[in-house]
């Protein structure tokens, strides 16, 4: 793949998104030659990197390189990861580095078709996720809540093998996202998604559906949502670059079976990607 | 440097280490090629590796290849990462990833000799570390928090360059730790440090502090500690494996200018490095 533009698939040991986590990524589809919403992932990484202090690579370069990765790798998941850079031991981040871009790539996963219209089994991850307004809504490298709850729900895949995503609450018990994915209620035809100021992560799939809102007079409400809401709404889905989105069946021994407004938003957004 | 064994400085775009921050670090000090305190760096290595299920490297291939760095850079500042290795995409730790091991090495910094007999500045960071319990204690490649309040430190050090260390509270209001240090007051010739439960890094100069007070017949506490109980401290120091001990002489406009305790505690892990 590339890195600072060159084929390569190694960074230094020396990279602070290695020694710190210290920078910030995009998972974005590929599709027949064009990676899907550019342009609003593109901005979302310019935000991502101003929170952190990081200069944002040029969209033009960026462009070029993205063109290299489409045309070897047309279909598919695209990464971008980009980091401060190398620099000297310490966490204080010098102004004179170069941010590092990675560029990776890997096949669409397989996940059954099914998920999308008849939903997904949930579960709610024991880890509860930390509250850090300095870092909330940034995708940074710091994952490492992710990668506990990922493992909590791989734990009980292995009893459940049914079991698509998990949902993960703050500390203070209000419900923020998935693992991998944003969360929408759905209520009396009013659409409610949690409020990410204090953590979390804004992806660009929920802008488009907090868009796809505004656009099409939907009632659209952001704030806090406790647990017993979530399970007592007329639907719930999540949605993320890869997966679309997927409606939840199935969470907490609450069972939903028609997910009319999922169903609408998801056509919506499907007939933007074309 | 050396990666897995190899004379090499750089690692796999693919490694978790930079993907999500999924691996541990050490920090240690080296004299005269020797490694110093190394069975508690390995102690403490093995046990964070143990907190985010990573299969810590086995002590003897980790000294064999410290013996290699060691014969290379006899003096300085050697650091040990272990992540959980490349593996495939998305948040899940599959089982059969091999962890990577990564040694680097830097010169020792030059820090003012006084600052270890007539202490440093302190400044308090606006910055909150966040409150995880789970990841509480354990020297994770998860250092955002640690990179925000560094760029804070240097923003206030190019106003005051005597500025040596932001110190940091938890969302809470407690008293945490230095930047890259933890912390110890001494109040009537008792030690008290910041329980470190639900954040912060228990850094092995702060067992070894414990250890000397329990030796020595020290009253020791370890407690949530508030900002004002630390400025109506006798002393306050601060403790890594780089730095040793430093104790500090100014905070938030509270000056120290006797450190007896401080003094006495150094020379005594001193003593033991010999």
């Amino acid at each position: 793949m590339l890195v600072n533009g060159v084929p390569g698939n190694s960074i230094s040991i020396r990279d602070r998104g290695l020694l710190y986590g210290d920078g910030v990524f995009r998972t974005l589809r590929a599709d027949k030659g064009k990676a899907l919403h550019w342009p609003l992932h593109y901005l979302k990484l310019k935000r991502d990197c101003t929170a952190l202090g990081i200069t944002c690579p040029d969209e033009a370069l960026l462009c070029a390189e993205l063109d290299k990765v489409l045309a070897q790798h047309p279909d598919g998941v695209v990464k971008l990861i980009v980091t401060r850079g190398a620099g000297a031991r310490g966490y204080t981040p010098s102004a004179d580095v170069t941010p590092t871009r990675i560029w990776d790539f890997s096949p669409l996963p397989d996940y059954p078709p099914e998920w999308m219209t008849q939903g997904i089994k949930a579960r709610l991850c024991n880890l509860r996720l930390s509250i850090q307004p300095r870092l909330a809504c940034v995708k940074h490298l710091n994952r490492l809540e992710n990668v506990l709850a990922a493992a909590e729900l791989h734990d009980a895949q292995s009893h459940d093998h049914q079991l698509a995503e998990g949902l993960l609450l703050d500390a203070d018990g209000h419900l923020i996202e998935g693992i991998r994915s944003n969360l929408f209620l759905v209520s009396q035809g009013k659409l409610t998604t949690p409020d990410l100021s204090r953590c979390g992560v804004a992806g660009i799939q929920r802008g488009r559906v907090m868009a796809w809102a505004l656009q099409h007079g939907m009632a659209l409400q952001v704030r806090d949502i406790g647990l017993e809401e979530a399970l007592h709404a007329d639907e719930i889905f999540i949605v993320n670059s890869v997966i679309g989105l997927w409606p939840i069946r199935e969470l907490e021994q609450r069972y939903w079976s028609h997910f009319p407004v999922a169903a609408q938003i998801r056509h919506g957004l499907d007939r933007q990607d074309t």
